[in-house]
Order: C-alpha cells, then sequence, then structure tokens
C-alpha cells in the first residue's frame, strides 16, 4: 500500500478508509465533474470555488478565474489551494441516529497552484477539461481561438500530495443495536443521463453526436 | 430582487446568475448532501473537507471533527469558513470547446462557525442533520445517548452571508458558431436511487420502511 507523501497529506479520521495509491486517487477524479477548491484570498478568510477539471497524469488542470485573479493581483507565480472532489454513492442507514452516514468516494488534493500562461499549454490543458467532461468532444467542436485562449483561466496543481477515501459497505452500528426491530441498509445512488436536447437555435438538423450516447438513459 | 449581505459574499463572476434570496439558497442547500468547508489550517494552508450537514432556519449545522479539532486546539469560540454545496444538474455541450459548460446550482457561505457544545442544542442539531439526510428516519431509528452526543462535533453556521447561483439553460455560443454543422444542446443529469439493499447483519426480518421508498427510483 502506498504511504502518504506528507504529513499534511495524511487522512486522519477513519484513517483505514484512506489511499495514497495513484490508480485510487485517478479513478475518484476520473469520476468526479466537479472540484471544490480552497484558497485563502489576500483578506485572510477561505473561500471555497467548485470548478470544472481535467486531468493530465499526475496534474490537476482546474479553470479557475477567482484564483486566477487572485494570482495576478498578488504578482505571485503560485498559490497554495486544496482541492476536493467528492462522489456521494447513497446513504448508509444505520439502526442509531447517531450512525447515520453516507457511502461516498473522495479525493483530497493540497498544494501550489500554477497558473497556465503559455498558450499552447493552455490549449492543452482546455483539451485535457473538455475530454473529463465529455470525452469526444474535442474531434468536432470548434477548438479555441488564440484570443479565447488569452482569456481562459487555468491553473495547474500536481496530484504529489494527494488522498482518497473510500466508505463502501454496510451500517456499522453498535453490537447491542444490532437485534433492535428496526431496518437498516444502505439506499445505493446512481447518476443517470437523460436523453440529450438539443439546442433550440441548432440551425442544422444534427443528431446527438455519437459520443453522447452512453448519456442516453441506463 | 435581494441584494447581497455583504461585499465578500457578492458573487463577482457570471453575477447575472446569482442570487441572495434566502428561499432560493434554502433550496440548493436543502437538495444537497455534501457541503465542502474549507477552513484555514494552524500552519496557514486551507483545507476543503467533505461534510454532511442539516439545516434549522437560517442556520447550517455542519458535522465537523476536523474543524471542531481546530476550535479545540486553537481555544477560540469560532473559526471562519466557506461551506460551498454544487448540484450538477448537466452538460452544456456547446460549439466550441471553450465554451464547454455544466448546468449545476451552487451555494457559498462564508462566516464564522460555532462549535456546539450544549447537548440539547446537539441533540437537535443531530436530529436536522438526519431529518436532512433521510426524512423519516429520526421517528424509529435508535436516538443518541449522551455519551454519543459528547463525542459528536457539531458546528452552526449562520445563513446570512451566503449567495446561490444558478446556470440553467442552452449553451452559449459566439454568433458566428450558430451555423457550425455540429450538434449542440444539454444533457440533463438526475440522481436516480436503487432500491434498499438490507444489512446482512439484519436480525428481524423487517421491510423497508415507507420513507425510504421515495428512494426506490424512478
Amino acid at each position: 500500500m502506498a504511504e502518504a507523501p506528507s504529513d499534511r497529506s495524511t487522512v486522519k479520521r477513519y484513517a483505514e478508509r484512506a489511499t495514497y495509491d495513484r490508480a485510487a486517487v485517478h479513478a475518484v477524479l476520473d469520476a468526479g465533474l466537479v472540484a471544490h477548491v480552497g484558497l485563502r484570498t489576500d483578506r485572510g478568510y477561505p473561500v471555497v470555488i467548485p470548478m470544472v477539471y481535467g486531468r493530465r497524469g499526475g496534474e490537476l488542470l482546474l479553470h479557475g478565474s477567482a484564483a486566477s485573479r487572485l494570482l495576478r493581483n498578488a504578482r505571485v507565480p503560485s498559490v497554495e489551494v486544496c482541492a476536493t472532489v467528492t462522489l456521494v454513492d447513497g446513504l448508509v442507514v444505520a439502526r442509531s441516529t447517531y450512525n447515520t452516514d453516507l457511502l461516498y468516494r473522495s479525493v483530497v488534493v493540497i498544494g501550489e497552484a500554477i497558473e497556465v500562461r503559455d498558450l499552447d499549454e493552455k490549449r492543452h490543458g482546455l483539451e485535457a477539461m473538455v475530454d473529463h467532461l465529455i470525452p469526444g468532444r474535442n474531434a468536432d467542436a470548434r477548438q479555441p481561438t488564440e484570443k479565447e485562449l488569452r482569456s481562459t483561466m487555468l491553473l495547474r496543481l500536481p496530484l504529489t500530495e494527494a488522498s482518497a477515501k473510500v466508505r463502501t459497505g454496510w451500517p456499522i452500528d453498535e453490537e447491542e443495536d444490532l437485534a433492535l426491530p428496526v431496518w437498516a441498509g444502505v439506499v445505493p445512488f446512481r447518476t443517470v443521463y437523460d436523453p440529450p436536447l438539443p439546442d433550440p437555435d441548432l440551425v442544422h438538423p444534427v443528431e446527438p453526436p455519437p459520443y453522447l450516447s452512453p448519456y442516453a438513459g441506463p
């Protein structure tokens, strides 16, 4: 089992649910769509901003205007952030209210986010992001112009200090509660994708592309 | 339309999607399950922790061990946090990769989180949390003992400085892209609940309670 890469990325609570294994971290990140990115504002208080992201190898690419503005205002090359991705997989219906819980997978990444300024790097970063959100879309959507790339605010965050935490299984009830005449178990969740809805402004009566078909519902 | 309660809770980006209306903020919070709570650690860097929560009127109740530990270690009565809840409602499939987006609803709350220490208050807080996660469960699950209440770490966060942001509708494409021969539209997401799975340790062959039936799938 992989070791925690640093003290601050070591999971303290329910440590037995934690892993620092690269593949496990990547799997959660690849399954999520939104990262909640925490950063300290110039006035000291923390803000948490939902951001879309992509992954390129051991790096997360964050679409972050607020963070980028912060970097520009502070005239620093990088900012310390914490990016957390959580997927809720179900309800844990325990016999006691105290042990009520969720099934979940989460990843916490702590590190220095660096603004991407090079236009080619931005292009690849935007590609990685679109690949993550809508795999296949890069092949037929219009590619970004130079002007668009210039106004894209992109951060890269190394996945060096990352941990994953996964809660699966059954309620964890007290021994003496097991015989209580109350139902216990889990309720699994799933995200389903309804059929694509065409933009009313669609000029050509084109069909949704095949790469949207996994989204056509269960 | 409600005004922003403070400068720091004013939405700057896509401000036209923002609202400070109490009912809109509550609606997003009530539909979510996990808040991503950002706080500054004693060593300065921010951490973002996923927490389950409940709402009681104009107050959020956070189940927050890390934040509570921070308060205890620092021996302070409150800590500045930012709690963000995001619901992803779909993909926005624009004609250009640059305008690729998500449909979402999000709420950002900034404020002083105060640790709840009074046992009765904790009891009510835990009830609010369970009511939020599994409405109806408080009626038949075992209620917390005093020992459990003592080890429950609960924070309350006023919803005074809160904003909601909602992205609905269609892709926002450039005028000159509208005639491109590429499909555009949205792919709506939904969370579905699969049938409850009984705990293998269930002693009595009880049926899942009726309040879990909305979870029985679409």
